[in-house]
């Protein structure tokens, strides 16, 4: 039987609380289905900081890079918020993906029937809602050069950084999206700027180029201030979106909103080989860190996408995911995603529940 | 008495229908409160395109120069989709920001009782939105330097822009933005992606500065990912905000789309000095051109603005506003907002109405 090296970064706020929830349901499914899970801490953001100087130590990197995947919790304090800038929890977030290669970022926006009434959408508008966000994730105005703050001849300063995709960039992750709406809905909403960005036109052109190569997916092209527009409008239009590193950060964030439960919403990270890295959409929520009330439900459903993405274990994914659905049913809840009528239950009991499950 | 010389635009699509409904209103405004409004007619879009081969002649600049301000209804067809991007109508806006150089972009989001049904958020969530995005129009990466798409050695491309902000500019559009915060609800949130971003960082740091002018406003800061979601989650958070051109466009866009009646919303656009441009936050609706079926009441608030703003008329711009509110509360509509019981009318007949009840 197969075993797996995995990379457990429990991170900052409720990130310890929620990844043990998901690593017992993952160790669970892995001796149900005859896998095996070694698993390897590191130590990342602002704990990883404290303990070393270093937000994303290079051990931590080392180590991730020799795994099979990385399952990731949540980085982040108010208490780091006065750290400069480059000590900062989330750039080892920034990090990682450097280091890892991790181009793509796979965010599903699904919602499930009995949690509908969660949204500040109304019930037809939400329900049923199925997206897939691929965002670009190691380019971009993230990373390009040049960037900083300048003082020019008069002494004033400048603010700069650049936005810049080449076509092989382009290329690779259109390719990503172009593959996951094969298997989804046949549908990709390609998003940019193009009427104003030279970058978008560029991605506009290889986009459309590549979809010569997927001629069962219907391809259109969207303006970026259309797009969230659209998102609030009638998300039900879209299936998968493509977009880039910036772009894709505001509108991932959006469209997991619209749901009113992002305590729900996993991720996944990946490169073209490697291991890639699986995490909740929220972020660590340190007010309530460590008051067993954290929702692990994005945490363990992160973990059904490293099974299915990285693990090529589609079967244990499934399993999990019906396990989250079957306790939702019986009306176990979170705080977050509570609603009259329900059964409130901390972080901890949540786990049991789904283990109980499964 | 005084007149007023203004330079007006009514574009492509449904603009000229539009236009000439705001435009009547404001003669009749004018007739009563003893002003006068001597009107020239400009090309701008892709009228102007067909017409002189130039979507914003260099006679439309000078005569907007030359004018108290500027009232544009809207530009864009889907039949110029094929032009080479310098010709395209939306570049017309561009020209315009620049040439009068309009750094302030006034988006007021409010909702009318009677139209909240209209929204895709639920009624609790979105009723008694009053919120404004102050967005810098003519700086940041819709302008920045170096732009373009380049072929390196190995003849591969990349297309390149670049976000950039001077501290001269975040201070200017600071200061209105405070300033409007003064005369409503006193609170800022000022959004940014300075976890990310160099040129975010000067950003949030010339408004912390900036706000010490203003110690009775609040301020906040929020990341534009962050901002996207709160938005949708509790959008009455907002009195106003503050963002560059990009997170500017895609935020105003998202918000104005949160009251599902974005034919109703105004905007303003004003530089330090000269004229301003006022026109409707939609588009130029080409689908619908020529068919008497649009909303001009975006129009018309933006003649109240204009009003208010550049003319210094705040008197004849509340009369405006009551009487479009007045002909809603009459159930009134335009198809775009229409709802079972209310009456259907026409663009024209729109105007007729607001026209009578002045
Ligand atoms: C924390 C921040 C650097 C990060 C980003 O902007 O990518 C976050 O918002 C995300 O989406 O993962
Ligand atoms: C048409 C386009 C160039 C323009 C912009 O991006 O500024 C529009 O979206 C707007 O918001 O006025």
């Amino acid at each position: 039987a197969r075993t797996y090296r995995i990379t457990a970064l429990a991170g900052d706020g409720i990130g310890p609380e929620i990844l043990q929830v998901g690593r017992a349901i993952l160790d669970a499914v892995a001796k149900r289905m005859g896998f095996g899970i070694q698993w390897q801490e590191g130590l990342i953001g602002g704990i990883a900081y404290e303990q070393t100087g270093d937000p994303l130590p290079p051990e931590t990197l080392k180590m991730a890079q020799d795994s099979d995947a990385v399952y990731l919790a949540a980085v982040g304090d108010f208490k780091y918020d006065t750290l400069p800038r480059e000590k900062r929890p989330e750039r080892a977030l920034l990090g990682l993906r450097a280091g890892l290669s991790l181009f793509a970022n796979l965010r599903p926006v699904k919602i499930l029937p009995q949690l509908v009434d969660a949204s500040s959408l109304k019930r037809e508008v939400i329900e049923g809602i199925d997206l897939m966000v691929v965002r670009e994730l190691t380019g971009g105005i993230y990373f390009g050069q040049p960037k900083g703050i300048f003082t020019d001849a008069q002494g004033s300063r400048r603010g700069v950084n650049t936005m810049v995709y080449s076509e092989a960039e382009v290329d690779r992750i259109a390719r990503v999206a172009f593959d996951l709406a094969q298997k989804r809905g046949h549908k990709l909403c390609s998003v940019d700027k193009a009427n104003v960005l030279e970058v978008s036109q560029l991605w506009r052109e290889r986009v459309t180029a590549v979809a010569a190569e997927y001629p069962d997916v219907e391809l259109s092209h969207m303006y970026v201030d259309n797009a969230a527009m659209q998102l609030v409008r009638w998300p039900k239009q879209f299936d998968v979106i493509l977009t880039g590193n910036l772009f894709g950060d505001i509108l991932s964030d959006e469209a997991a909103m619209l749901t009113g439960s992002i305590g729900m919403l996993p991720s996944a990270s990946l490169g073209a080989s490697g291991p890639g890295v699986y995490e909740p959409v929220h972020g660590s929520a340190p007010d309530i860190a460590g008051q067993d009330k954290a929702n692990p439900i994005a945490q363990v459903l992160s973990g059904a996408m490293m099974l299915r993405y990285s693990l090529d274990q589609p079967e244990a994914a499934a399993q999990i995911e019906q396990a989250v659905e079957a306790v939702l049913a019986q009306g176990y809840r979170t705080g977050d995603i509570y609603s009259e009528g329900m059964t409130l239950i901390g972080c901890q009991e949540m786990g049991e529940k789904i283990l109980a499950m499964l």
